[in-house]
């Protein structure tokens, strides 16, 4: 009886990792209907993370009211697991300030005082050891609107507050750490990002991720220079340059608030392995297959495939990856880390058809990787 | 050092067989640089079929010049190879009345008087045994035009002759068989064709492979009928239903007159393996791969890559489909012929990208493959 182990991360806007790895499975089981499937759901700190997590450490998902990028009030998730450390809350940006609470505000106007608000929340519930997924946001504020959330005032030079929003920077003349949050001296930040830019300059969040999330190109300086501005106030009261520790730059700059508050960095696919326990479920298996819904030369940077892959070969398991689309140039480099890189499509279609039916198209090609095996009499019959 | 069989069909209106064969061996060759491809492109009675017989046996092209479908002179291309049964000359239907000869010409006025010509240019040189490749015609004539080509006239009711063409057809009173080429009695000929269908009827040439050929649907049977009457003259001449045998619909009606003339016939695929040597090449291989442009419900009644599946399954040898398309609703029947089946896309892409970039697509999916396989040690690397 083989035993595989099926460790994807979502694919975006299609299907979460637990969807995609029960559709391989499905396409497993057609050709051994009683194979031991390990199903180790990823997610890399973005968007599923928390979905992920609570799968991988059967956690608590719990919910509280704060405010979406663009200000409005709307119910977000958080969870609560049982870390190496204790009791851990679960924080994702993506789930708070992603670009689906961006709503209609420009990207000049979004802030992270949401982010800031649900730490809080949890800060009063008790909790002082946190997970915070960062990736897949939409915001490039530097963080400010977590802090401002968190009791730090941003003043003009006239002493008025001032947004903590990229707009609102621009009159930015001293910040006031005085009320920030004596709590947060006790807690543990475990942020998980692949993001190891640092907050300002050309490798800065502004210029590397601002036109993703709607930074016009002829204001990246501009808006790079307040972002500086801001960081060096952060910095000087930290006195350190936090701002250009690799992950400042992680987004749109929550990196940097949030190292500024003593955070350590992470992996996000690594926090997800460990809590997984994808190395424990590697040990004795046949064959691990991981996937995502694009692979081009992002994934070589420490995506979930890659890191899935990196654990698989130390445990002498094969791995292939199944991904929705492979960028052609990036598969010659993408290659050798895997045994067999497979895409969705059963032939010519369009981008939509293949999210439409991406359920099925998974099942089919994990079911040929599934015979190939089969007849290599690597994975023996039951 | 793995031994490999690569024998695919052509890829239809994109890549010849060979050069099919030709890109999934670099595939294989950037895992295994040293492997020992054994190339043996496959064909199935249409186009690219003398290609792959002239390839699998060393044989020699010619030329002759002849009428095309629309009756405008081409030349077209010829076979010589030595079959088991001494020197044979080898035709492709595709090659004289195929599509791309029949112009602007409208079905009705298409004729295979060109095939005629270049059997009975074959007679002159000497020949008695043929090889003739059926599939991808053009022409719905009941094989009339093969026929008058070779001496046989047609008439109407005023013993004026009348074009070997459906339209001409029309008017067909009687048929004189008295002038038939003699030199044919002494031959050999025979058939490569998948189509087991009779001349006439809702399973004949009509029906089934009309309207693909531009038969309009409210003539399928007044062209039946036509049809119908010249086999009915057809057959008393021979004294026997020869128009409703097995492949007397073939190629809108060629496998008919050839027939009448002692045709036999043998699934195409089945005659190329032969002469390609494919069981000796499988013999002690190691893994086989067949391939064709799209694999649908017409693959299972007998194309290319179930004929190689069926000669490799035999061998003990593992085969593998490579595709550039499947028909989703095929795949779940396919499947338990292969050992995995893998189609060219890398990701969603147009029906145009797939083609222009299919060499690059094959090697990489055989390469993937490869990766597997190597991976599952059936493949030991040097």
């Amino acid at each position: 009886m083989p035993t595989l182990v099926l460790a994807p991360d979502a694919f975006k806007g299609c299907l979460s990792a637990p969807a995609v790895a029960e559709a391989m499975a499905s396409g497993f089981k057609r050709v051994w209907p009683d194979a031991r499937i390990l199903a180790r759901p990823m997610a890399d700190g973005g968007e599923g993370t928390l979905d992920a997590v609570l799968a991988a450490s059967a956690g608590r998902r719990l919910t509280a009211r704060v405010q979406g990028a663009d200000g409005r009030p709307i119910e977000v998730p958080y969870g609560l697991v049982h870390g190496a450390d204790g009791p851990t809350a679960v924080l994702e940006a993506a789930a708070v300030v992603g670009l689906p609470m961006a709503g209609a505000e420009p990207v000049a106007s979004r802030s992270t005082v949401g982010l800031g608000q649900l730490l809080r929340h949890c800060l009063e519930a008790g909790h002082t050891r946190f997970l915070i997924g960062l990736g897949g946001s939409s915001t490039n504020d530097g963080g400010s609107g977590l802090l401002a959330a968190l009791g730090v005032r941003l003043l003009d030079a006239h002493g008025h507050t001032v947004a903590p929003t990229p707009a609102g920077l621009a009159d930015l003349a001293r910040v006031d750490f005085s009320g920030l949050d004596p709590r947060l001296k006790q807690c543990r930040l475990t942020l998980m990002t692949d993001v190891q830019n640092p907050l300002c300059g050309p490798l800065g969040a502004t210029a590397v991720f601002g036109p993703q999330k709607g930074v016009a190109p002829d204001a990246i300086g501009l808006v790079d220079a307040r972002l500086r501005h801001w960081a060096e106030l952060g910095d000087a009261w930290a006195g350190a340059a936090i701002s250009e520790r690799p992950g400042a730059g992680s987004a749109g700059g929550l990196g940097y608030a949030l190292q500024l508050l003593g955070a350590s960095h992470r992996a996000g696919a690594e926090v997800v392995a460990e809590l997984a326990g994808l190395d424990a479920a590697l040990q004795g298996a046949d064959w691990a297959i991981t996937g995502e819904g694009r692979s081009d030369a992002q994934t070589l940077l420490g995506k979930v495939p890659l890191v899935v892959a990196r654990h698989a070969r130390a445990a002498g398991v094969p791995v292939s990856l199944l991904s929705g689309a492979f960028e052609r140039a990036a598969l010659a480099e993408l290659a050798p880390h895997f045994d067999g890189c497979f895409a969705l499509p059963d032939g010519p279609m369009p981008l939509e058809a293949a999210l439409a039916g991406a359920h099925g198209l998974l099942a089919d090609r994990a079911e040929q990787l599934a015979r190939v095996l089969a007849a290599c009499g690597k994975l023996s019959r039951t």
